[in-house]
């Protein structure tokens, strides 16, 4: 930790903030000639049940700041996770902010946009000090939500939230009498646990079809990429450390599996029986997939895909592209 | 989108409020006899950077009301994501919250819990009306901030947030004539090649010590619990498709890896040589590990852990708990 007492530089106070995340919103009201205003602001929060009322506060050096302090009415707009351009847009000074956006019907003069995850129309009812800002506390006379989820601002850049999980198997712990060697917290227990469910789902089809992972393995990369070689097939697949090597090529041949096509260098591909296989198992992994999407959900499922991908481009041996085009 | 204007009911208001997202606090301060306070808050935020102002609001029918009021100083405290049982801990009423916990030394009188991902202390500047909560704002005296990733809240639950990635492998998907079977977005090929990856950071180490796959899976189930037998090895392993049998377990005792303990069921543990050849292999997967988990960043590896705990629950063929005391 870093400890920090007065002066203290404010980048560091603004990162300190930061540890707290916030939803993104844009605050919006109209001048006394109509013209819309609004901006982007996290300092959004709840105060109040009954009277239903919201705050936000507002830098005194905004140049916004004269319109919203003469605005009875201001909508706060919670924004969907798709919505990070127009948090963007909002963000920035000097352009024409409501250019090309349809506003809804408000139940007061300012204005209302759409595809928001919530929204929340107010009345002024203080306005209060707050050092280098003004604290807005607003009057909910109406508000809507949707099931957009809802877009993050934390550390300063934009994120997704996903529910925090249960443990898998740690209920139990304590009881044991020496500490485990290691826990599930180890991110290669978890990846190899949930790498072998999921294929474990479609065991099935792999044992009904007499295929060893090696095989599969090898079908699907040859699914993707038919007539590589023998070096190329090992350069694909060495870091699973299950040999795909001409003995197993061979033997995928002889089982009809595999055609081989003779040259400088054999090259290899599914015959009409392998991929008829391939599909089978590829159907059989999609429907796992589908059940596994059901139960987690789909913002998770998402979640869990972005950081799968973080993994591999950090610990990519340096593996061909499986999908790049053929040179 | 539901629409609602007054007279709306607070269960329909406060599910719009939950999709603003935000982190979790607990505000602390101390009674005039000494007693510490403490409450668990989502209506933090800061206010203005010169001078440093944070808020955030209690309900004036909280029991700690006069404390807060009474007090000159409060400390709010940014739990990081491990901390949901604190902060579950202090959301209810009636229990010695304090109970155990160890307070570090503060600038002021306030409690300062520890483990956080950042901290504000504060001086009371303001106390603002708020409908049914009163407004505090506070001046900050004192700060700090860790590398722990925030817990959050967001519709209700605890949730964890991360960044987007870029893409995998797709860059020249485009120049593919025919599509390909199946993509990266495959979760199943997502957890293939980042568990391979992982394994293949200390595939060296397996080499070196001439263990199999096989080999080290039963080594590291043994190596939490000795002294299972064969079939509940077999239980134990069954779903990553690579056998552990009878034949697997004889060729480690011949090795000098395990050793039998006959009885009614022989019971394998690890010999000295197994021990230590698991050290080492689970020392390489620590260090893979935590070079994984710098170029990924703490949060996104938080994240990362709590999504395949999610998966890894809903796709559990019923595998005996692995850390679960002896019965």
């Amino acid at each position: 930790m870093d400890h920090h007492t007065p002066p203290f530089d404010p980048s560091g106070f603004r990162r300190a903030l930061g540890m707290f995340a916030t939803g993104v919103t844009i605050v919006t009201a109209r001048a006394g000639d109509g013209t819309p205003v609004g901006m982007t602001a996290n300092s959004f929060n709840s105060v109040s049940l009954d009277p239903p009322m919201v705050l936000w506060s507002l830098a005194k050096s905004a140049r916004s700041l004269p319109v919203f302090h003469a605005a009875e009415h201001w909508n706060v707009h919670i924004l969907a996770n798709e919505q990070n351009d127009l948090a963007n847009r909002f963000a920035r000074a000097g352009e024409d902010k409501f250019a090309g956006l349809a506003l809804e019907t408000a139940l007061a003069d300012a204005p209302l946009l759409a595809g928001c995850s919530a929204r929340f129309q107010c009345r002024t009812v203080f306005r209060y000090e707050g050092g280098d800002h003004i604290i807005f506390v607003g009057e909910v006379i109406g508000f809507d939500r949707s099931e957009a989820a809802p877009l993050l601002y934390v550390s300063g850049e934009y994120a997704l939230a996903t529910r925090l999980s249960q443990p898998v198997a740690t209920a139990a712990n304590a009881s044991n009498d020496a500490p485990a060697p290691f826990t599930e917290e180890l991110l290669g227990y978890l990846l190899g646990r949930a790498h072998y469910q999921f294929m474990w789902g479609f065991q099935r089809t792999l044992g009904e079809l007499g295929l060893s992972h090696g095989e599969f393995f090898v079908l699907s990369l040859l699914a993707v990429r038919a007539g590589l070689d023998a070096a190329e097939i090992a350069a694909h697949t060495a870091y699973t450390g299950i040999a795909a090597d001409a003995g197993l090529l061979e033997t995928m041949c002889a089982r009809g599996l595999l055609v081989a096509n003779p040259g400088p260098a054999t090259r290899y591909a599914p015959s009409p029986a392998g991929q008829a296989a391939s599909r089978q198992v590829l159907a059989a992994a999609y429907a796992v997939e589908a059940a596994l999407v059901e139960q987690l959900g789909a913002r998770e499922a998402a979640g869990l895909r972005n950081l799968l991908k973080h993994l591999i481009r950090a610990s990519d041996p340096g593996l061909p592209m499986l999908w790049a085009a053929n040179a």
